[in-house]
């Protein structure tokens, strides 16, 4: 099973993901947490250029991304999925289509092409979405990296995206509204993975 | 004017990028010499990824060179262009093409769109290929690295890919023997240049 989880920096991702780590082992199941950009030896090169002071044009900017995940895929997320593990991935390729489609500007079609080629087709089977306003999200963030460094509006944007990306594949997505309590936020998800693991027995 | 020279490595295609750009200059023509994977600050930082050590796989490998060739192109090509620059630059777009379809048997219509994607476009005004024997362009070459540890076999692919490449766009491409001795070459480069400049004129 390959979990996802979206939302902007500082909505409680790597507390979440932690968490529900736990209470798969906690049942026995072998989890792999893992995050995009900076899986692996690779990718770890590319997010400190992503993530680094240099000016990156979108467009290239976009195609670091997805190389990172290329990689990702082959090397790590892949090979775990069929050892039967439950992979927990912090950001996958819907970050892609929101911050660089709706934050950005850049095409939206486009991107999920690139995305499915970077991919090979892979697509998570539950994606969370940690939903938070904006502004609330930004004060909760510990440092700001490039795209942490935008402007309210931006970010603005990409909660909109995330939003209408999550309506587009309702049984994909589960809305989870971050700004309520972290156990209260993880109890939420718990249920919605234990019942499709469930369902997937 | 926008050339590119494409080839194999130690078929002579840094030399003759030199001879070329001396030539240019004594006209009094603005030349920028450049060169793919690696142009610049990001470039430099891709290029090292791409030709260390790290195992690579070829959805990866195939995105760090678009957006290298994504930032190479806004940073530094489409300005020069703009400012009236004739640009000399080893190795581009269709290198890609080459080495990722023909060579590692990647789609090639595929390949040609994420290529247009990266480059937003842009496409050579003229391309040099320098045609070798692959055995005989093997034993020139100074050091191997990931590409050129390739097998014999996987050269003569990419040495018919880029004759094929050629015959497609016969106007834009000039097949150069780059087995004749090196000022012979320039020679016949050369001429193919002025031409070109002079019907731009």
């Amino acid at each position: 099973m390959f979990i996802t989880l979206e939302g902007p920096e500082g909505a409680g991702k790597t507390t979440l993901i932690r968490g529900l780590a736990e209470r798969l082992m906690a049942e026995g199941r072998a989890v792999v947490t893992t995050r995009e950009p900076g899986a692996g030896p690779v990718g770890g090169l590319i997010r400190e250029i992503l993530l680094g002071d240099n000016e990156i044009h979108p467009r290239a900017e976009l195609l670091l991304f997805l190389a990172d995940r290329a990689q990702h895929v082959e090397d790590l997320i892949r090979p775990a999925l069929d050892g039967g593990q439950v992979v927990l991935c912090d950001r996958h390729a819907d970050s892609t289509v929101v911050y660089q489609g709706y934050g950005r500007g850049l095409d939206r079609d486009e991107l999920r092409r690139m995305n499915a080629h970077a991919t090979g087709g892979l697509v998570p089977d539950l994606t969370l979405l940690l939903d938070i306003d904006p502004e609330l999200g930004l004060q909760r963030q510990e440092r700001a990296d490039r795209l942490g460094g935008e402007g309210l509006e931006f970010h603005q944007r990409v909660r909109e995206g995330f939003l209408s990306e999550a309506k587009r594949e309702p049984s994909r997505w589960v809305i989870l509204n971050a700004q309520e309590p972290a156990p209260q936020v993880e109890e939420r998800a718990w249920k919605v993975i234990a019942e499709r693991l469930r369902a997937k027995a």
